[in-house]
């Protein structure tokens, strides 16, 4: 395991500590887990601890979960629960949860959660004043100490899902916006990357901002307890990714989590995709842990009436499907958002596993039934890793701050001009390639390993990115002379990362592509594009169209007369270059087979995928050294008949809800089914 | 008559007053009226006084007025026009007009109306500095001390309009506010109610702030006139009654009012719905004067064509359709706004009962035959009394707080989360219960009479009310024990007064009830509720169904096989529970019958009613000592033949506006027309 | 040429200043070009001029423009890019293209363009503080000593696009208008015009803000170069034409303006009516301009992607169409935005000519073709007028700032409540006459000439122009006496200047309309509305009907039963009342027709115009001495045959970019094709 960018002085600890975790590993310190790729998995829910509850309920919540199989819990140990009426330290109510978990074998992730307006429901994301950061520094202090005495305590999660798409207008961002300013011109003057020209600023700021701020919170955790692991949970990612550092990230945390919400975070889905949302985010956040295990900190397990923006109680079946699609991506385990319902103020009565008579739902005693075979079956899943389809979709920082900067508000807007196009076009290709069964990894542009000797089967598709930062431009020339296959589409590159023009007379990537654009034509909302091979049906295509003036790349798409896609080999790989919005025409039009059938007239992977094209079914695999995990989705309206292209061995099937079955390599499966299977 | 609810030391004044007032009564200081709930009805118009006008142009006001059988206006003592150039005060222009009104035999309401920016079209709401204020103090000296010399003078309207929605950003708010809280801690102290750990402590204060704001005005009033009535007007009831409270006001006028303008404040009906709106307003008015007469201060008179939302100018049958609405639920009269419009801003050339040449419109030709009418059947009027069906509706402050606050600002969401779900879904129970031709009350909670003995024939309907108080817990056992019908439907009592979950383990009405909700779940937009009674027809349902686990209850309704409809034997009386969104189910299909039938055949009232569900036809009934009077209008489209459930004696017709008529107890009526008729 | 409304003292140096010029014609001062209605006609494209540009790129442009055929360019001397690193002054950048003008014989508008927010696209608007417009002042003097040398300088545009919605919020602005309100005392205390009683104080305001602003400019210009014009460009003019004070700009400008780009500045248009658009925005400018000469100063030359509320990018066929109709309207030449596109920013790779190879577009050859053929018959053009027809659709300064101030925020509200809903009225009238193949006049009603003693054969149409100012009274019944046709529609004089009803009691155009209005009558989004004359159809009608009492009219249209149209002869001439919205009729249901019908049916021009009524076919005609020049534009999506009411001699095509052509006086034409034809 590769521990790069982490920064030197750390390097080093970070080993040891490794080390004295792999030696600590099966002992009684097992509480110390999940800080590598081959710990093991655990489940659970968040247990919502709020006053006016008694220590038997809490204690029953802790029952519940020991009772359901499950070992792992998320404790939000917020500030004013943990002072008594004369404004003393009191963590009374807390304590009660930290017993429990010791009596019933879970293991508590302590949730820092410092005093914010209650209106805050996901709490404080940056302090606001110099006295509130003193303040926090106290809290910390004296609830890290508290708590670390317990053998249930598992690890901490300094901050409850960082990121908030902007920097907070107060005194305290502004001092630090100054000196954040200043450091930038120290950096100019050593000639170091920097952002002092950028007319990206505040957003370079806010991303730094974060990483400050995550920093100190795990520095102020470390004065008091060096020991415990440390977890992040992203949310939102969708929108706020380009927000979170997560390379930087790695040299604080133990592994990288997430808040994976349909109700609040998956608006850019309709209710069947939840599954390609699921999965995008899983991908993600795994490209973001890098050599750092990873959890999916939060998913939705119950109802949402008033918050969040799409209100929804998930089906024990999507339940599955989540669960699944998260373990199938490599997760160490799942938290469910929550056990308990809170009883006071915007999310009261929502979000539970458990009924209002704290009974276990049946979208609990799933779960649980899950969690008791994976940990049946840990040898399937801790040493697995996710199988490698050699396909890479690429999201650029740049492009999500120059899409939101550019977004116009305006509902009735074309798609390509709305917020998140880039991460739309790329989540385009996503369910494309998961039609036809091809996992794809999904990664920050810094977060792809561009320094390997050979790119042979290795695709990078950037989608939409349209802003491409200059340092890119080599990498990407290396990577395709080293055999790669470079797929660009829509607007991408029309930018660098300044917001300057790329695509002019010295558009620096001419010869990598292979030509250059003459003019960019808006076309339509949909439109049609033909491609050169006729046994291509046409593809949908939104908005726009760059005409390419090829020089030695071949024309493999037109719309009328005009070239607007090529091909061109360049040492020993390839680019094919589509300049117009392919991946937003298969959204708008809700059709991926033509864009699908495309890429797979490509080439691009021979892993384990689908024989043929399916729409909407999913598919991913671990690998484990004795055998693969495949798991299958049908989210289509209709039975589906699945056959792979590989001669599976020994398939033995240990996950199904619904009557879909194997028999002799094909696979009946039913709408909204999970099976999973194991062969070799 | 009882007049609780009073403070003690303002209790005995008040009934001297009143008994003062009843001597005073039929002789020349008839101008005294309209403080009992025996008095005159009297009709008119507003005179809009406004600069260039001529003492020849005022005085044609009121001989129009005359002429027209009219005895009652109301005018804006705007401050700005009660100075000369020289700033001196000068009330020339309105002499002119209480002048005019005593040679016409006017009685003039009069509205204090002090020094606003003139885009504030409404008037101040509340004071904005202490200078503003120490400026109303003078100001209303001024006014009083001036005009209570006029024999026209027939009693003060202190402010136009209160009501806002919003605690103005101010600092003499914020002081306020400060003290507000400080009286709080006190109430805390005494274990008395109080706000201090309530989230709506700004809504509280607000509601607080209004009735200080009025109280003060009053007082500053009857420092220099003791003898006037006093009246206040509400507006946007629908939005804003929880912003009114009407029960602490009883202590401050003499009568209640309100405006009630299709094109300002019936956002929620379509113009079909409108006379709904105008019974279900003046309901809320009649409730809330409680012991007191009440008065339709304003209703709209004519054309709208820039301010306001919804523009419309009304025919002549919706003015009869309106006049005889608010009639026949028991107002003291009505006044249109306005006379004659406006000359400058907004609202010049709007609103007008006169044309632009000054000459009665038909609109007001006919509310002056119906004055006239009046006037010469006042025992008919006077003393009768709106017929009880036993059935109240009831909203509750503390929802309307939290439906509010949960809103969201989406145009495309749900209805169940949009502002006003409370509201609409009571109003949806007032639609259907019309239909069947039965009158509901509409009252605040606390408006309810709690404290009887026996509640046989008595129903209260919580539709969709999502925040219970707890202090209301007991009282709704004792109501059902001692014999009543409680309907709860939709999210009511989802959250107690303080936003807390209440359906949870301790669910403290589950006895009443006679079961608990397990879950909830969104199901869609519309779906279908099946209903026990297999004679009974599917309701058409919105958004979300709890599911209910019964106890003492038997299921009446389910979805799927999910129970989401009991029947609660409890003491006398029993609760039908219904935790899904029938009344929005009812409003968004636009077809109220299934409901209605379904709440006929819970045999809650046995008043006088149509005989079979009536579409859109809506009836009221005044009862006096020597006749009942009876409204019919039909709002539907087609001609219906009505009956009702009695066979009435002496059949009368005193008012119609189409070729419908009566024979042997048949009701033949035509679209849009309006009939009243008297009988025994 | 009567130079009216130019100040006493300016007068004779103007007049001196344009002798002189007149004397310089021809000779190797041409640069100072374009003051007088006879100069010639210039074309060409911006030149953006920016940093990391190479002298060899820059001369490139120019060389470009040459070759085209082209002669005028402007550039933006950006002041940031005007500064060395040492903050030092240094117009080398711009050096380079001043002289590769020269070298190219292309005469450059030196745009001045000082410091701003690189956010504030479009420039500064009005200085920020007192700093600001020092600095601004040194820039200017820098600027303009500097470039005043090169023999390429042709003129100076003192600001971009003037005009910005509203007064800046600054200390600036604000004590700029305080010394404006005593401005206005004064005028009051000498019975002179003043605002001071006016609503419109902060519109007022505005307007003479921006020719303050204006006049500061020139007069720093003239400080140090008062030899080259100066010219100045508007953008936005339907919705900002209230802002320009034109009249009052002609003293400090030699030629008027204008930007006119589909992407931003059509949104009350379809694509299909970008020609009416351009149409109508050049004889806006036309009239503002009065005696000077005009020039289209900004045409939308390229692509548009990311700016702009609609992208586009124009056809070669809409750029003949649009340059054609500019040409048409007696535009001095016209400027494309832009040659090419800029590096960096929003419109990075936007808005060119050129394309990304920096090669000619084929939009580019082909206006570099007519610019050439222009230049060839020079004749035709530079001496030629506008042929007149008599017809003037007049828009009312105070009914746009009516307009503005009533509109409802609200997409789904009527039409008659949006913004601009009286220039969409004008804008609807404008079309009807095109399709009847008349151009007509659209001024400002200030830039009317009512001071003619014979108004026979003239017609004002006063379409939805809300307000009315009481100064236009009595100068609109001498029109009338006088022989003039009056056309009034929609809620037209509904309002004073003062937003004071005008349509009351006294309504001071009673005995020129004839009669009066009794109420305004909401009606429906759509309804109809039909003639007195049965040959005609029904018109279309929108929102809101006057109900007309006639006195010396006679009825002419009706709703139901309802006089809702008159016409009325006052001495000479007659009134044609329709107070109904049958413009915004028109639009809503985009069918012209009828109303073009109704309008013939008046015969109001005998002028040069379609025999037939034609849909979307439109005709500009230019009257030189020797020939006639019309254009023929078809923008319907069929093939149309044309003929027009006069015999037309020695008819010859000199452009024609598609199939039709003329054959026995008839045109037959294409869908988008673009004919010019001089004839005698």
């Amino acid at each position: 395991m590769k521990l790069y960018q982490l920064s030197p002085p750390f390097k080093s600890k970070k080993l040891i500590f490794l080390v004295l975790a792999l030696l600590l590993w099966g002992s009684n310190f097992a509480v110390f887990a999940q800080v590598t790729l081959k710990d093991s998995l655990l489940f659970g829910a968040e247990v919502y601890i709020e006053p006016t509850q008694t220590p038997e309920e809490i204690d029953g919540y802790f029952k519940t979960l020991q009772e359901q199989g499950f070992s792992l819990t998320r404790i939000r140990i917020t500030e004013n629960y943990c002072k008594n009426k004369a404004g003393d330290w009191d963590f009374t109510l807390f304590d009660y949860a930290f017993k429990a978990a010791e009596k019933h074998h879970i293991k508590v992730y302590g949730n820092l959660f410092p005093l914010v307006d209650e209106k805050e429901i996901g709490g404080l994301k940056f302090p606001q004043t110099q006295e509130n950061l003193k303040s926090i520094e106290t809290y910390i202090q004296k609830t890290v100490l508290h708590f670390k005495q317990f053998k249930s305590l598992y690890g901490w999660v300094p901050i409850n899902e960082p990121g908030s798409g902007r920097v907070p207008k107060n005194s305290f961002a502004a001092a630090k916006f100054e000196s954040w300013l200043n450091n930038q011109q120290q950096l100019l003057q050593n000639n170091l990357p920097n952002y002092v020209d950028s007319p990206f600023k505040e957003e370079a700021f806010l991303k730094d901002y974060n990483t400050w701020y995550l920093t100190w919170l795990v520095s102020e955790i470390k004065k008091w307890d060096n020991q415990h692991p440390i977890h992040v949970n992203n949310h939102a990612i969708f929108q706020l990714a380009a927000e979170y550092d997560f390379p930087a990230w790695r040299a604080q945390i133990s592994s990288l989590g997430g808040s994976a919400h349909a109700s609040w975070h998956f608006s850019y889905f309709d209710r069947q995709h939840y599954t390609t949302a699921i999965s995008a985010n899983s991908e993600i956040l795994r490209a973001g842990a890098g050599p750092l295990p990873w959890l999916m900190t939060e998913l939705q397990g119950g109802t949402n009436v008033f918050s969040g923006s799409a209100p929804l109680l998930p089906t024990v079946k999507e339940i599955n499907q989540w669960l699944w699609t998260v373990i199938s991506t490599g997760s160490k385990g799942a938290l469910f958002w929550s056990l308990n319902s809170r009883k006071a103020g915007l999310e009261a009565g929502e979000w539970a596993m458990l009924n209002y008579q704290n009974q276990p739902s049946e979208r609990l005693l799933s779960s649980g039934k899950i969690a008791k075979l994976i940990s049946n079956n840990q040898s399937l899943f801790s040493n697995a890793s996710v199988m490698e389809s050699g396909i890479n979709l690429l999201y650029v920082r740049e492009s999500m701050w120059t899409d939101k900067r550019f977004a116009s508000g305006n509902d009735k807007d074309f798609e390509a001009r709305k917020a998140g196009s880039g991460i739309k076009s790329a989540l385009a290709f996503f369910q494309a390639f998961a039609d036809l069964g091809i996992q794809c990894n999904f990664k920050e542009i810094a977060e792809f390993d561009f320094s390997k000797s050979d790119f042979s089967n290795t695709t990078i598709v950037l989608a939409n990115q349209i802003a491409l930062p200059q340092s890119y431009n080599q990498k990407l020339e290396n990577f395709v002379a080293k055999g790669g296959t470079l797929i660009v589409e829509g607007l991408s590159a029309y930018f660098n990362q300044n917001e300057q023009f790329n695509l002019g007379k010295n558009f620096p990537l001419s010869s990598l592509f292979g030509g250059s654009v003459s003019e960019f034509q808006i076309v339509a909302d949909k439109f049609s594009v033909s491609l050169a091979s006729a046994a291509l049906p046409k593809l949908a295509a939104h908005y726009i169209i760059g005409n390419i003036i090829p020089k030695t790349s071949k024309p493999i798409a037109y719309f009328g007369k005009k070239v607007i896609g090529t091909e061109n080999i360049y040492g020993k790989g390839r680019v094919v270059w589509l300049p117009t919005l392919l991946g937003l025409g298969a959204q708008i039009t809700n059709n991926y087979q033509p864009l699908a059938n495309f890429l797979a007239s490509l080439n691009l992977s021979s892993s384990f995928q689908f024989k043929n094209y399916q729409s909407n079914v999913y598919t991913k695999t671990l690998q484990a050294e004795n055998a693969n995990t495949t798991t299958l989705i049908n989210k289509s309206n209709s039975i589906k008949t699945v056959e792979f292209n590989r001669n599976m061995q020994n398939i033995r099937v240990i996950f199904n809800d619904d009557e879909g079955f194997i028999k002799q390599q094909k696979i009946k499966i039913y709408p909204n089914q999970t099976m999973v299977f194991t062969w070799n």
